[in-house]
């Protein structure tokens, strides 16, 4: 959709540097604006794009306003203010009500008249959808899951039986939420299943990317609490619990009965260990292994960087023998003082 | 279902202490059980739990019963008693044999009588599929495939060309059987594809978590031997071999033509190179890397644990200049002796 | 198909020492190789199998070949011969242009008739299919995707709107193409979701692994060149772009913008951070993580190899307190020198 600069600034709640008439059709970046295009400037990195732009209008912070050859919208947090102003300008694609033919739907499941269900996509008994939800092709609804309002799941998602969506919950392709935990017991070599008899409640406005995937509960519930937004490949265990905000990148690994505090950023790539409690406001650098509880807000990390391979091979080799170097520095401390 | 006590009692040869007439329709944690319902108590931390319960009956060890409240299930392992009490009272749900009328079946496909396959399966040609096999929605299953009896396929799994599943197999959502491993030979800076020609054999009772994958083989068959537990999005490269009653936590990565023992368990977010040997009985931490083979059972890790970031930075710091810092406490030896 | 030892040879560029009309049926192991199929041999270790295959021809290097007992190819780069001579053996099997009558496609696609458009595969409006290209069931493909001639999309392939996909692309199952990147900005501690407005493009002779995401730009394309070969699993973030004929083995995260190289060679169970840039001809072991960028071609490595877990809990105390170790080791030598 298009907004004047003038609504926009509005929006945004942005010191307009230009003319509030001139009418804008969408976000770009500084190099690829055309005209009739806003685009953001957030690092000096940029200045030479911004001194050539041929956007409409900058958002910017008014340290770097001088700068801007074009219109400016000047705010504190140019990144923020273009988030808003790119959401504005770029909302959801909006969809026509309806249910595909080709769509199994049990007679039992109850959709609000102004869903869109897609091609091929199943869903269950006992099943409810609230108003405004689109549920794309190929998806399996699986019985007695209750979707809010105005969520949105694209191409083949997989919801299991009982779980429960809030409002406004966006699922990427692919998709799984509510497959059985992993929970096994030993029987003299052999492992025995155990029922997985909880389902996955997620709160509003939950994001959740490609092939994630969030298992059931065991006996309780796994509960992924409002705002909480959940990068592609990640794997959430049974019964783990995260705090509202908590944003997760991706490939991350959560084992089950984890709990997650508000706030938190985990990095990419890491794990985290069952039966942990980390603290609200922490932060975790990715390629992180987080074996423990984290009591305390702030930031962790735990990633070994990268070396050249050879040098990365002699450190190795001391590292093997980090505590028999340690037992010689302390002899040698006995033997000098 | 329900059973009585007594009947739970003697199915998981349990001593009873308590009436054995009573009807019990499930189980639950302590906290949340109600009359009715049987729970299980293994470790202190859950002692005020245990005290406040209003489970009809506790399964716990002979040391714990005295402080049990209400009808008590004395074992040895609690944890393993309770799973069986579990999977009485809680089987898989029951299905209706049939085939949804929008599911694609090749004329070449064999489908026992008592079947379901879900709406929008598709079934390709000279599959056979054993008595009581449960094939949920909008799974793919091609040629040649060979799934044995009372096996269960959640919704949106596919199983490629000539895979074979022994009987009870049970795929989560999203498991992928079958695709191409990634086998590539270099031609002058280019990457030329060579043919996956083998398949993959998966023995009896083996359980694979949502959005794992494990590819077919090169010219022999990827194996997993029976009773074999697989987490969700765990990656199984081609030709590897895996024992039976392993268990792999979520995440792991398997690089082709490894070879895993029995009775292994395998920590989650970790990786195993390709060709090595794990012998039976090998424990690895969750994050570890394994570029060896590892020739004798017992436990192994090497993952870093997280330090809050600052102190993390200094350590990484030496750690790069670890080789040099052996050096200078061997060159200090020298000298004080 | 079947071809004589002559053409083979002539196709791998080998000198024959055996009867050119030999018919060749496939190839196979060593060990499994019956009469008619092909072998090959690249290593010592396989010496036995070597000197007992009953294969009718085997590929190998002229210093190995008085030690074949059946025709030898003799070739420098037995590899990347026998790659050449399995492919024109084993061809990707051929299939019979149509649509499945139970497929949905929008009126607005545009299908070369010698497609292959399986069941219950969804294909959107503006979408154009090249000649020869198949599509296997339970796929999604969104509103204006393209995809070139010759390419193969394995079942429960989704690719999502705008994407556009080069010539003889090989997808395979359960492949995420174009998902909303993870972008967000921080609004007084909730996440703003910052629209994702760019698409993915991929070069020609591409390979996807098995349940691999690919996400689309925030504001320009992810990138993947030509020739590009990508294992199961692996995570490309937003805005990403990979040089020329690199190849990524499984589980390996490549977080948002990040820059590869070309001919690199990524090992699996890695993560990559965002906004880096890796050179061309870089080779990055299994399990490594990659915060900063690598300005120079050459091997790398940051895993940390797995010890006994005795061993590694003494090294890892040794390890949290590797600063105050160094600053021990240089009082020392103030001290003694």
């Amino acid at each position: 959709m298009t907004a004047t600069l003038g609504d926009i600034a509005e929006h945004v709640d942005a010191q307009l540097q230009g003319d509030p008439a001139v009418e804008i059709s969408g976000v770009a970046s500084l190099r690829r604006a055309a005209p009739g295009q806003l685009s953001f400037y957030t690092h000096k990195r940029y200045a030479a794009d911004l001194a050539a732009t041929r956007a409409a209008a900058v958002v910017l912070n008014a340290a770097a306003a001088p700068a801007s050859p074009v219109a400016s919208l000047i705010v504190a947090d140019p990144y923020l203010a273009y988030t808003r102003a790119a959401a504005l300008l770029h909302p959801p694609p909006p969809f026509s009500p309806g249910i595909h033919p080709s769509a199994a739907l049990d007679a039992g499941a109850q959709v609000a008249a102004d869903c869109f269900v897609g091609a091929n996509t199943v869903i269950g008994n006992n099943v409810s959808i609230g108003a405004g939800t689109y549920i794309g092709p190929g998806c399996v609804i699986d019985a007695d899951v209750s979707i809010d309002t105005h969520c949105r799941l694209h191409p083949g998602v997989t919801v299991m039986a009982g779980a429960k969506l809030g409002k406004r919950v966006l699922l990427h392709p692919g998709v799984v939420i509510g497959a059985d935990g992993f929970g096994l017991a030993n029987d003299a070599g052999r492992w025995l299943k155990i029922p997985q008899l909880g389902s996955v409640v997620i709160g509003a406005d939950v994001e959740i990317g490609a092939n994630t995937t969030i298992d059931r509960g065991a006996l309780e519930d796994t509960v992924i609490g409002a705002g909480v937004k959940i990068d592609n490949q990640v794997q959430i265990g049974h019964n783990v619990r995260i705090g509202e905000h908590t944003a997760i990148a991706g490939g991350v690994v959560i084992a089950g009965s984890a709990r997650l505090g508000r706030r938190c950023m985990i990095g990419g790539g890491g794990a985290i260990a069952g039966h942990i409690d980390i603290a609200d406001d922490v932060i975790i650098a990715g390629m992180s292994g987080v074996p423990n509880s984290i009591r305390q807000p702030g930031a962790y990390a735990s990633g070994v960087p990268i070396t050249e391979q050879q040098t990365w091979r002699k450190n190795m080799a001391r590292f093997r023998k980090l505590d028999a170097l340690a037992r010689r520095v302390f002899r040698l401390e006995k033997l000098v003082e």
